[in-house]
C-alpha cells in the first residue's frame, strides 16, 4: 500500500522509520523545511536531515544528528568571535555542505534530497514540503519575532509563544512529487510533530492542506502524551496559541484533516470521547525504539 | 621600519615570517586575494590564511593547511555525489567557516582577516589587497580558461598556461590601509611568490602598481632558483606567457618596480649581469625553515 507521511523532525522521524519497516509500504514522506537556515554560510535543513539519518538508522543519541559524531570542526570554530550555539558534527557538516554546493550549482532542494537519501541508502521517498524558501518564525511575547532556531536551539524554546508565521509559505509551491503522493496514497500519516511548528507550515504550502483533505484516508499521531509533550515545546506553544490543552488542541490544530487521531494509551480516555467525525483511538506511542514505532505503524496501516 | 610585503601563498608567507621574526620592523602583509574561491558554498582565501598559520606557525606539512589537522569533514563528504578534489582540513575548514559567515553577516574581507589575524596570535598586520573579488583565471592551450583553484588545486597546474586574466581586478579598489602601507613603508619586499599568479593579481588593482613603483624602496625576492621554481609552476607560467627565462623573466615580470632583486645564490652569476637600475644580489633564498628566513630577512632589511 502506497503510505504518504507529513513530518518534522525526530518524533516525526521515529514515525516513518516504523512505516519504513513495515512491508508492503510504498513509502513517501513529506518533510517540513520550516526549520531550514543559512548558519555559517550553510544551507541546514534539519528535519529533512533528522529524517534520512533516523532512516538510515544513523541518528544521534538525542534523535538528530548523527551516531558516533565528532565536532572537530565546531570545536575550532570556538575560538572565532562569533556564536556557535548552533553546533554540528563533522559528518553532520559533511551533508550541509554537500547541500550547499549542490544548490549553489543549480540544483533544486528535492534534487538534493533525492541524492542525499541515496548516499544514506533509504529505500523510502523523502520529498522536502517545497523547493521555495519557507521560514518558521515564532513570537515571544517578551522578545517579538525570532527565526525558529534562534527560538528553538538559541534560546532552548524558552519563552511563551504567543503566534507563529510562516515566511514564504504562501507563495511557495509543493516539491515535485508531493501533491500526487498525496492523491494517490492509500494512507496519509501525519506524524507525531509539533503540529504549529513542523506541521503547519507544510499545510500552509499551496495546495497541500487541501490535498490532504481530499486525501481518501488521513491518520494522525498527537505529540502529546497526558497533555505534554515527549520532548520539545508543542504543549506550551499550542497553549500559547490559544489551542485547547491535549487532544482537543490537536484535533483543533488539524481541523478538517483527520479522519482517524492516535493518543498515547495513558490518554485511552480520550477514545471515549465523541470527537464527531474524527475517530480517536488510543495505542503505545512512545516509539524511540524502532519496535514500538514498527507496532505503531502496524496498528496505523490497518485504518480503514 | 616599517617593511611592507607582497604575499601569495607559501613562499611569501615564509618570507613573511622571516621579516616578522625580525626586531625594530614593523610588518604589514598585503596578501593575494585572486585564488579565492566559493568552494562547497564556503569564501575559501588560500593565500590569506596560509600567511597567517604561517605567522602564527601553525601551517601544514606543504606550507598550506594547519598543522595537525584532522579531516572528518572532507572523508565524509566523499559518500557524496560532489567533486571533492579541494581537500580541506576539519581546522581550516572553521576558518572557512567564519569567514563566511561574516562576509554574509555583512563584514569586509579587511574586518574578517583582522579578527582571523587575532585568533591566531598574528602580530604583524595582514590585509587583503582588496576587499573586492578579484579572481585569477588561467588559459590553458588546450581548455581554454579555468579558474586559478581549478588549474592549481584539480589539475594540479599541468597543462601549458598561454594567458592569465584578473576578473574584478580593474574594478576593485585597494583594501583600507593598502595604499597607506605602500606610501608609508621604509621598504616594501615583493616575496617569492609566483609573479603572474600571485602578484600581478595585486598589481592589477586600481593604484597598487603605481603605489610600489613610488615606493622609498623595493626590494622583489625571485621565486626561482637556477631558472625553476621551487615548488609550483612559476617557470612553467612565465615560459608560457613569453617571460625570458630566470632572472630576466623575474626582472621583466616586474618590470619598472624594484630597486632590487634577491636571487639565489645558486643563481650567483646574475649578480654579475648589468641589469640597468635594478641591483641583482645573490642570497640563499631556500626559506622553508623559519631561521633561513630570519636570515634573508635581515639582509634584506639592509637595503638602502
Amino acid at each position: 500500500m502506497k503510505v504518504t507521511a507529513l513530518s518534522g523532525g525526530v518524533g516525526g522521524a521515529r514515525m516513518l522509520r516504523g512505516l519504513a519497516a513495515l512491508e508492503d509500504v510504498e513509502l513517501t514522506a513529506i518533510v517540513n523545511t520550516g526549520d531550514d537556515e543559512t548558519i555559517y554560510g550553510l544551507r541546514v535543513s534539519p528535519d529533512i536531515d533528522t529524517v534520512i539519518y533516523t532512516l538510515a538508522d544513523k541518528q544521534g543519541p538525542q534523535g538528530w544528528g548523527l551516531a558516533d559524531d565528532s565536532h572537530r570542526v565546531i570545536e575550532a570554530l570556538e575560538k572565532f568571535p562569533l556564536e556557535t550555539w548552533f553546533r554540528i558534527g563533522d559528518g553532520d557538516l559533511a551533508t550541509n555542505l554537500f547541500r550547499t554546493a549542490r544548490l549553489q550549482a543549480g540544483w533544486t532542494l528535492s534534487q538534493v534530497t533525492t541524492a542525499q537519501a541515496a548516499v544514506f541508502g533509504v529505500k523510502a521517498t523523502v520529498l522536502p514540503v517545497s523547493d521555495e524558501p519557507i521560514r518558521t518564525e515564532v513570537h515571544l511575547e517578551d522578545e517579538g519575532w525570532l527565526s525558529f532556531q534562534t527560538y528553538f536551539v538559541d534560546r532552548q524554546h524558552r519563552g511563551r509563544v504567543d503566534d507563529v508565521r510562516f515566511s514564504g509559505a504562501w507563495a511557495a509551491t509543493p516539491a515535485p512529487g508531493v501533491l500526487a503522493a498525496l492523491r494517490e496514497a492509500d494512507l496519509v500519516v501525519i506524524g507525531p510533530s509539533n503540529p504549529p511548528l513542523s506541521v503547519w507550515p507544510m499545510l500552509a504550502v499551496d495546495g497541500i492542506a487541501d490535498a490532504v483533505a481530499d486525501a481518501r484516508s488521513v491518520v494522525g499521531v498527537s505529540p502529546l502524551i497526558g497533555g505534554r509533550a515527549i520532548k520539545g515545546p508543542a504543549d506550551k506553544v499550542m497553549e500559547g496559541l490559544g489551542l485547547p490543552p491535549g487532544t482537543a488542541g490537536v484535533l483543533q490544530a488539524y481541523d478538517g484533516l483527520l479522519h482517524e487521531l492516535i493518543v498515547d494509551s495513558a490518554d485511552a480516555d480520550d477514545a471515549e470521547g465523541d470527537w464527531g467525525e474524527v475517530r480517536v483511538r488510543a495505542l503505545p506511542t512512545r516509539i524511540s525504539e524502532v519496535e514500538a514505532a514498527t507496532a505503531l505503524a502496524n496498528q496505523i496501516v490497518q485504518f480503514r
